[in-house]
């Protein structure tokens, strides 16, 4: 793996993108190491273009948030833990787009905060996405009113193949990951996921080229993805709850409702990572999570909701899972198009 | 059908047993009108016979709640609505068996509510079951306390596959159904379900002797049960969630967590309900059914919690469904060995 | 107390009503096993008559659900627990008042379930209540439907004043009492409540013809009430949360947010309450409530929600708290008017 | 104001400690735009000072979480605003406590999420604090694990007396503030909050070495205060929720359970906020503060929790209640001992 590689290509049909974690046969095979660029489609499979682009309208159901996938992991076996490493996240459209959705977001009733009030209106909202410049663009719909925003892309749904034969929605989050909505899964991130399967059957989709914390409006700047990959497996090591690494942190995700749950079980986890890593007995790793850690939140509207409990690096012994966050970011890959990263 | 007839029979092998709702293939067809008797295995798979069978010893994840099933119901097609009635509920056993389990209840932290303590201890209860004198025997396992509790026949788990190409455990419920957990699913009450696949594909199981409201230490008086149902298909009307009726009660299920979601879908879902049947608007229908309604609480232990929300039958004008309830419950029909009932 | 006693009697002027638990001066001392007649307003303190008067225009915060009271019970300590016996609940109306009330009730967006819609219209119900009938009539706003509902007096609102020198608003519940609103609390109920201030300072209003469970819509059949009351303090027992005993069965009251809490307080005391009346294990106890339990819903609207754990008393060895419920159903009491009861 | 000012100082006797927000005399009046310095005790009242001493041993109930005032704040009626700035948060201690207390804390059942399991055991932690070096040191109890942390010291109790007559405990928060324990009410900070009373009744404590966001065990690194605040009232102006600013950032804080409420509360209360200072009429503001915005949380432990909903101020047009908080930060002041700041 030392020597710069050219990824390998996918890019799905349109018949081929999927829309449950399971249940699905897979569309390609990747090696531990081996490095894969792909094209993901918007939550709205492409089909809200413009302000007049009623989601209700133009798309159906079951026909939301799409994946591209899965792909049969090599060596990946159950109990193992699957390592994805985003090496790029690129926007495929100079354009993104969000609504409102009817009984969707946190500031609605819902199908299961259910009252008898009508929905909030349905309306779209078009973004600029300007790649050069680093921006997505807020354009009011009511006003003039316009404003600059960092662009900061990320996927919002990766998960692998769930256990106990099921085959979950891509709307939905659990420990398999799915739609966990963090702005946390971005470039440079590494995910460990636990494998249910054989192949781990690993699938992604739901670029956003940003979000806010919570979600708050259910649906962020929703936009296709050039997406680069590499992956590793961590043999008889298995991982509880979806978890991120990054350069200087640690992060665990709970998926559940109510929120608090979702707090809880984010944690609850890195309490027992942290222990692990520094030999801590489990109330000495709760009080230093508890006064060193953040609680980023990942979103507050899906089915199951997200919250990520963070602790940085510097504070830690050892590393994660001996060390795969570094190897895998130190993987050289270039673009088919351009040079070497 | 107005000749008394038998039913058709079905008795699962072990490899034909079910853990999911979708996903798999039907092993029996059945036509509106047709009467069914079956058999169900209890939620331990008939594992745990004596106090000494702890569940974490003697069974296996996934291999939990397993359902007889799927039935295809001619018919049946997405958009309709699946009516089964209960014709008889009869345990399978002279024993029933309830347990503690790790980390699942409502009086012990879970996966979800997740807490640093330990787990409760893991204990099994054997509750002798007297149909001729209708008891089931709770006999505590630490001292000679004993006490006889009404025999109350039920199933915990009946639905039908789900849409959106998923296959979801039979532990968990939804507006497909599953594992509802409600005390309200006896001998005598037509299940409604919304049809998402042609054919429905329902599936039953989990059968209790009986069962507390809450289901609070997270398992029931667990059987095997011989039950006999009859089916309808509702053409062209769907069905927003699970709903039941019963002799003289109508109630909608909510499935959900937080336990006020479940809450606010039933209330919600029977407001809408009450209003169709009596040309009340929205307004008069949610007065009238929060002075007159009652709300049995189904499960909080379940991975949805379930409630339920009900108005006698005598307020309301005419009748659900157009009366389905009333024709099913009058098709006679005869057990095998025994005569007509 | 043999002799029949004509009771005390109190009507409350306008000016000593109150909205709080704690924070006010006594109005009467009360002896135990005095027989005390009172006087408690509606939740709107009257001021709703027809349904033209909305609530927001006739009434202001907070003078919203008075109390009459407080009650100095004499020899009340903290540490004790306060009995207090429903001997009568009588309409003091021949009707009763409901409303929707802006983003108050379980269907409708709230201040703390906060969305972006506009709330429900506002709008009232008048209820003729017919004593002698034993009826409460519901008369739609927007047709012509009409429909009788059975009488079934009882007081939302009950309580003490609560620890560490706080004054809690009438409109909520706690440990002290408070905004309880269950349908349990009617005539021949015993509801026990913790001490926590010399003299105990009972107060109690919110009188409800009738109320479904949940009280949906967040208002019930509101009406004023002449109420007759007995009381008991039974010396160094404690009382961890409000219970209610009936002539056949003893329940817990859990009040908070979320609901599955309140779910869990009530089961967590009554299992606690059963293994002291059994001499049950805590995981023995938890196995028969779990099994032979109910859990009728309070209000699912106010501050804190409330559920309740029920258990029927012919399970259990002894009496509750030494058998006062049984002394204090037997105390000889007549009305000025009328003889003896 | 141009003139440097000394502040006037405030230190409270043993006996001037309060317990609750509401129900107490004012200890001091206090002009707008006036300084004062004052001291503020630690959540234990100053009674853990080593690791031997276990709260539940040193504490008693209610006299946790003291805080210092009332002040009078001269010309806040009910109705307007008041703004109070952080100028100064000084450790009054080289040394901050922290401890598991049973049944409280995010990963252990509590009072409300009530389970049969025994509480964690009890541990006292206490930290070094070094101003010059800005760090708190976390050691280990059961190893010799030790780590430096950022020193960060902030207030977690700030409030006003409440509205309705009430007097309420310290321990939680609400509209009128209180145990808000967020890490955001740091120095350089503006408070806002709605005055329900004459005079406001402003009062402080819970000075925290620093907090991990959530809390997540229930106890920060409690230590003494010196603290220097100055405050404006903004009359006629009523705040619906505590809210913040920053120098670069307004803040909105919900306080309720479950989470997503206080998630909503304050998403809800930043929506309208921001549509009021850029004329974006609801959805567009909704749309921003979704994508544009954070939420930190605060506590994940107290009776209410806390979540916080931000946004910068750059993408705003004009400034918040008039760009008080740019006045009250520029108004110089010296210390007694030192000079002027």
């Amino acid at each position: 793996m030392t020597a710069t590689s050219t990824p390998k290509m996918y890019v799905p049909k349109l018949a081929e993108l999927g829309f449950t974690f399971g249940g699905r046969e897979p569309v390609l095979e990747l090696r531990p190491g081996e490095v894969l660029s792909l094209y993901t489609e918007d939550c709205f499979g492409g089909a809200v273009k413009t302000i007049d682009d009623l989601p209700t309208r133009v798309c159906q159901m079951p026909y939301l948030n799409p994946v591209t996938g899965p792909f049969y992991i090599e060596d990946a076996e159950p109990g193992d833990t699957l390592a994805v490493h985003f090496l790029d996240i690129s926007p495929a459209r100079d354009w993104g787009v969000s609504s409102t959705f009817p009984h969707f977001g946190a500031l609605t009733s819902t199908h299961a905060t259910a009252t008898l009030q009508p929905p909030l209106d349905e309306r779209v909202w078009r973004y600029p996405i300007d790649v050069a410049a680093d921006t997505v663009t807020f354009q009011a719909s009511h006003s003039d009113f316009a404003v600059n925003l960092p662009l900061a892309p990320m996927h919002g749904t990766v998960g692998v193949a769930p256990a106990g034969f099921q085959a979950i929605s891509t709307i939905t989050s659990d420990v398999h990951g799915g739609n966990l909505d963090t702005p946390e899964l971005r470039v440079g991130a590494t995910l460990y996921l636990p494998v249910f399967v054989h192949g781990a059957f690993l699938a992604l989709g739901d670029g956003h080229a940003r979000q806010g914390q919570g979600e708050a409006s259910g649906v962020a700047v929703e936009t296709a993805m050039h997406t680069t990959i590499t992956v590793d497996v961590i043999k008889g090591v298995s991982t509880p709850t979806p978890r991120l690494e990054t350069n200087d942190g640690l992060l665990s995700i709970g998926c559940a409702r109510p929120l608090e749950d979702a707090f809880r079980i984010s944690q609850h986890d890195l309490v027992h990572w942290v222990a692990e890593l520094t030999d801590l007995d489990l109330l000495d790793a709760y009080q230093l999570v508890a006064q060193a850690g953040t609680a980023p939140v990942g979103n507050v509207c899906d089915p199951n909701y997200t919250m990520l409990a963070r602790i940085p690096k510097a504070l830690l012994a050892e590393p994660a899972y001996g060390g795969v966050h570094e190897r895998l970011r130190a993987i050289p890959w270039k673009t088919p198009e351009a040079g070497a990263r």
